[in-house]
Order: C-alpha cells, then structure tokens, then sequence
C-alpha cells in the first residue's frame, strides 16, 4: 500500500457520504502507523463531525506518530458548527499529513496546511487531485463560482427524438435506465422541472430505491404562467412542504407562502435557491426548459440516456438554443459511457 | 494453444483479405500437426484461391495426419472458379478439421462436412460461431435473404442534430472520426448517398487513406428527379466509370448508359444491384433517403457517430419514419461502442 492506495481509500470512505453531506464536500480519512490502518472514518452528513476527527475517534490505538490521509485540506477556521480539524491533528501528534486536494474555500485554501506545517508535521498535497475534484466537482463548483450546480438529464433516441408526434413517451429508455435515475436523483438535493412536464406527466419526483433513507430531494417547479394543475401528486403527498414554485406570474396554489417564489429571470431564482442552499440540483424536465438553462450556462453536467433507435419524426430533446455558429454549440468534456441495460448513458461536465 | 485459439488465428488471417474478397467471404485457415503451426493463408481476393488450399501450400513440411482449422465449413462445389476444397483436403490426409461456421450457400451448408466424414476425416464444428457470424456478416446476409447488405452511417450532435438551421454543418464530428469514415468505406464495394447530398456537398466519395492499394468503392446515387449537377466532381473524376445513378425520371448526363438506372422503387434498385453483384453497400448520405431506406428495411447496420454538443434546433440526422407507435420504432441490437477522439461511434445491427 502506497499514497495513492491510501487516497483511494479516503475516496471510497467519502463515497459514504453520498447525498448526505451537502452543502459539505465527501471526504474519508484514513490513519497509519507502522503500514497498518489503525483508524478510518468519513463525514457522515452535514452538521456532524469532519473526517479526520471521526479517523481518530476511531484509532484502535494511539495515532501519535502516524500518517493522516484525507482527500481535501484539513480546515482551520472556527466559524461553523464543529472545531478545526487542523488543531485537533496537532493536539495528537500526528507525524505526516497526505492531501489530496486543497480547499478552494477562501477561508481554508492552503492555511490548514500552513498551520500543519507550522507545528512541524510533514505534509504532502495534490495526490490524486483529478480524482478528488471528479468525487467532488459539486463542492468545488460551488466554491469557485458561488452558485448551485445543475445536473442535466436527458435522454432520447439516437436521434434526439423524446416522443412521436402524437405524444406518445412511455418508455424511450429502458427500465434498468430508468432506475438509475433515481440513484442521480438520490444525490441531489433538489430536482427541476418545468410546468409542462408537470402538466404533461404529473410526477412524483421522489427517490424510489429499495432500501433507500436519506432524505428525499426537493421538488422545483418553473413556470412562467403561474398555472399548475392544484391535482400535482408533488402538491398533495407527504413532501408537499418540500415543493418549490419559481413563477413569473402570481400562483394560486395552497403551499406555504416561502415555497412560491415570483422570479424576474433566472439569475433571480439562482439566488434565492442560493440562499436556501439548494446547491445541487438534478434536471429532469422539459426540452424548453432545459434549452433555457443550457443557454443560460446553467448547466454544469449533462448525462444524456441514449436508446440505441430511430423514431424519425417527433419531439426533440432540446429546442432552440440560439446557436448561429457550430464552434459556438456546447459541448460535453471528460466524457463517461456507461450501459444501463440497452441504454448507453453518457455523462460529461460541460464547459 | 486450443481449439478457440487457433479458430481466432483463422480469424486474423481472414481479416487479411477486408475489402477484397467479395462477394466471398473472409476465411482464414491454420494448419497445426504435433502443436506446432506448420501452414496458414487466407483468401486473398475474389477468384483466387481459398483459405485452405493457401494455407496448404504454404505448409513446411508434409500436412499428412495434422489438424485444419478454418472459419467457414471447406467447399464441395465445382460450379465455380475453383476446385472444391474438401476433395483437396481428403487427398492431402487431413487427420481432423475444426470448423467455425458451416456454409450458409445451401449447395454447401453441411454437405463440404459430410463428404470430409465419409472419407475418415474427424470434424468439429461450431467453434466460435457467433464471432464468425459477426465477421462475416455481409455474406451471411447475402447468402440468407438474397439481398445486399447496406451499413448505414450517421453523425450527430447528441441531440440528433446534423446541421444548424443556416445549414452549417462542417463539422458536427471530429478528425478521427471522419478518417474512420474513410476506413468503412473501404469495407465496401460502394457508396450510396441521395441527389440531395451531391447537390450540397458535392463529395468525391473515395477512400481517401494513407497507403489504401484497395478498389475505390462504386458512387451510387439515388434521384426522384434525375436532375443532377453535371460539374459534380463524381461525374468527371477517374473513377467516374465507377458511378451509378438509380433515377425515377430521364437523367441527361455524360455516363455510360448502363451506369443510368431507371427504376420504379427500391426493391427493383437493389433487384439491379443483386444483378450487378454489388452487395456490400455504405449509405452516407441524406437525411431523407435515408429514412426511405429504414422505413423499407434495407438497412442492417447503423453506425452513428455522435459528437458530444448539442445545436437545439437544426437539422435533424433522420426525416419521417411513419411510426405510430414506439414500440415499432427500429431498433439497434448487439451494440459495440467506440472513441474516435471526441467523438463515439455505436454500431449495430438492424432487426
């Protein structure tokens, strides 16, 4: 076991934390001392402790001496809910710290390692960094651009196509896709959609995985006309307080007040989902929409479900996007392909 | 070395003879005695020699008690150019021959077997057969429903786009991808496109790959109206002997009348095709012919090469295809998936 196999450890203990931590980043932490694991743990959720402090809670012995591997910088400032990890790896004289990445958060990025080093512990960073970005590309985003990430679903025929003529929609993709959209859904913690998929489809929105228990996502609904079908599953179940309305116009709709938010644009709506830390989205609905948002650079990945056949006429994934010029169309990077039974999904950050 | 691997030995030696054999197929052939290798050839080009008798004359010592490995059952025909194979493999005392596919052609299909028994000779077959379905696919089409064989190909953006709606459409794929163009093409003894693709773009159509020593493919193409640009570079290049028109009304070009085909529909094109033993066709071009052919069923292969953008509206890579109903849409089936730089191609098969 080397650095690297350390680091990719840190990553799988993170990966626990998936769809629990926000606004928090995934992070895992392994100790060693004489080539031995004597201690792991990860962020659980939002609120409880960091990491590295669970790592040593969990020591079968003493880690005096040992090396601490985690995947972003240890923190150092004090104004939030739990004690700087970098003073508490001090306090047990941990000899070497291995980093994957730095924090990009202003108030940590790179202090939490000055510190460490200030007290004399040796420490390492940039192990692995791609990776940890990859793991987690919602926090960093975040971070850099202070605003919520969007996750972009689609999913047609291999020829762009969502429905025939006549409307029919049910099913494109297959059900093995179907399921893993709500494993996408499971790890966000708000899914768009637009007013006519509300009308059109009248979905639930929910995470329906067997066994599954983290809390289920919010449902945002835009709308420029203000008028929803009061009959929406999403306005009458059990999450009903977690309905949101972005509207242009005014809505006559028995949800709590806070939840109907009147928007100009969509700068507005970022800001008040901003405010909510609602920062990690997944988009589910609408070719209008979504060509809205694409044009409007708000959207951060796209993970496109393609059915490998033809329905030759029929609705398109997107509509206009205003595009005069083919080197100005978006375009997808760091691509992934995965099959989902007869599906290919394939996923990738756009620019 | 086994059974599977010496019938994948015939398989990389068949390659050798891509683009050359029709309307043959590709066949390899391994002759193996005491574990050692001691002949192998291929069927180099239509009207030469099979794959047994070349890796019989290129044995190193005597073939008397060895094994034979070869991907498609040995002929036992005479009404063709050359002399049956199984009558040479009994004369040489083959010991055993291990088949992968019999001979879909039923003036062979298991009989090149039961002649080789007769005479004392132990047979294996059906080693690897799907592999070697899949190699030779073209003539096992060819052979089974007595029609030629179109591999149709797209490009797209992810949303189904193949041009802006100013008409832009250079280019939607990469580099790499369209120099792999150039190598399907050269896989096939022509190239189909509509009247509508020559008008716009005016293509050489010609395989156009560093050190190619093949045939150029056949320019074939289809026209409702015969009207056709006469500067059209197909029309006056080298290979213009090499063009066929298939037209539903009077054509006034400088070709060989023979190379103007007037015809009712399609079935009557590919009944003349069959005719002129041009069975291996490439479709690259329109949008609308290409959605006749679907629609028809004369296609059974897409590759689709999908670049990873999106254009919102646009062109779209298919028109019309009558469907009704999603569950009549064509679908694709034994899918491979490929990077060519940025670009992915999926290929399959049409039911």
């Amino acid at each position: 076991m080397n650095d690297f196999d350390y680091i990719k450890q840190t990553f799988e203990l993170a990966k626990r934390g998936l769809g629990r931590t926000w606004p928090n980043p995934l992070v895992g932490s392994v100790i060693v001392k004489n080539n031995r694991v004597i201690g792991q743990g990860h962020h659980v959720q939002y609120g409880d402790a960091h990491a590295e402090i669970n790592a040593l809670n969990n020591c079968t012995e003493s880690p005096e001496g040992s090396t601490l591997y985690v995947n972003l910088e240890p923190c150092c400032h004090t104004d939030k809910q739990t004690p700087p990890c970098a003073q508490r790896l001090i306090k047990e004289k941990i000899k070497k710290v291995v980093i994957c990445n730095l924090d990009p958060n202003p108030k940590v990025n790179g202090q939490g390692v000055a510190i460490l080093r200030q007290h004399g512990i040796e420490v390492e960073h940039g192990i692995l960094d791609e990776e940890g970005e990859k793991l987690n590309e919602v926090f960093f985003f975040n971070q850099r651009s202070n605003s919520s990430f969007v996750h972009l679903k689609l999913a047609s025929t291999l020829d762009g196509k969502i429905a025939l003529p006549n409307g029919e929609s049910k099913w494109i993709t297959g059900e093995v896709a179907r399921q893993h959209v709500h494993y996408l859904r499971s790890l966000h913690q708000g899914v768009i959609i637009g007013a006519e998929t509300l009308r059109k489809d009248n979905p639930q929105l929910n995470v329906r995985l067997e066994n599954f228990q983290g809390e289920q996502p919010w449902r945002i609904v835009f709308t420029q006309s203000g008028k929803l079908p009061k009959e929406s599953q999403i306005f009458h179940d059990e999450h009903s307080h977690k309905t949101l309305i972005f509207t242009h116009a005014p809505v006559d709709l028995k949800l709590p007040p806070e939840n109907i938010l009147q928007i100009k644009d969509l700068s507005e709506a970022f800001g008040l989902l901003k405010e909510r830390k609602l920062i990690n989205l997944f988009f589910e609905g609408g070719a209008t929409l979504a060509s809205q948002f694409i044009q409007d650079k708000r959207v951060q990945r796209v993970s496109y479900f393609i059915n490998p056949s033809f329905l030759g006429s029929g609705k398109s994934a997107l509509s206009d996007l205003n595009i005069t010029q083919l080197q100005h169309r978006p375009k997808l990077f760091n691509l992934e392909s995965q099959w989902f039974g007869e599906d290919l999904m394939l996923s990738g950050r756009v620019q």
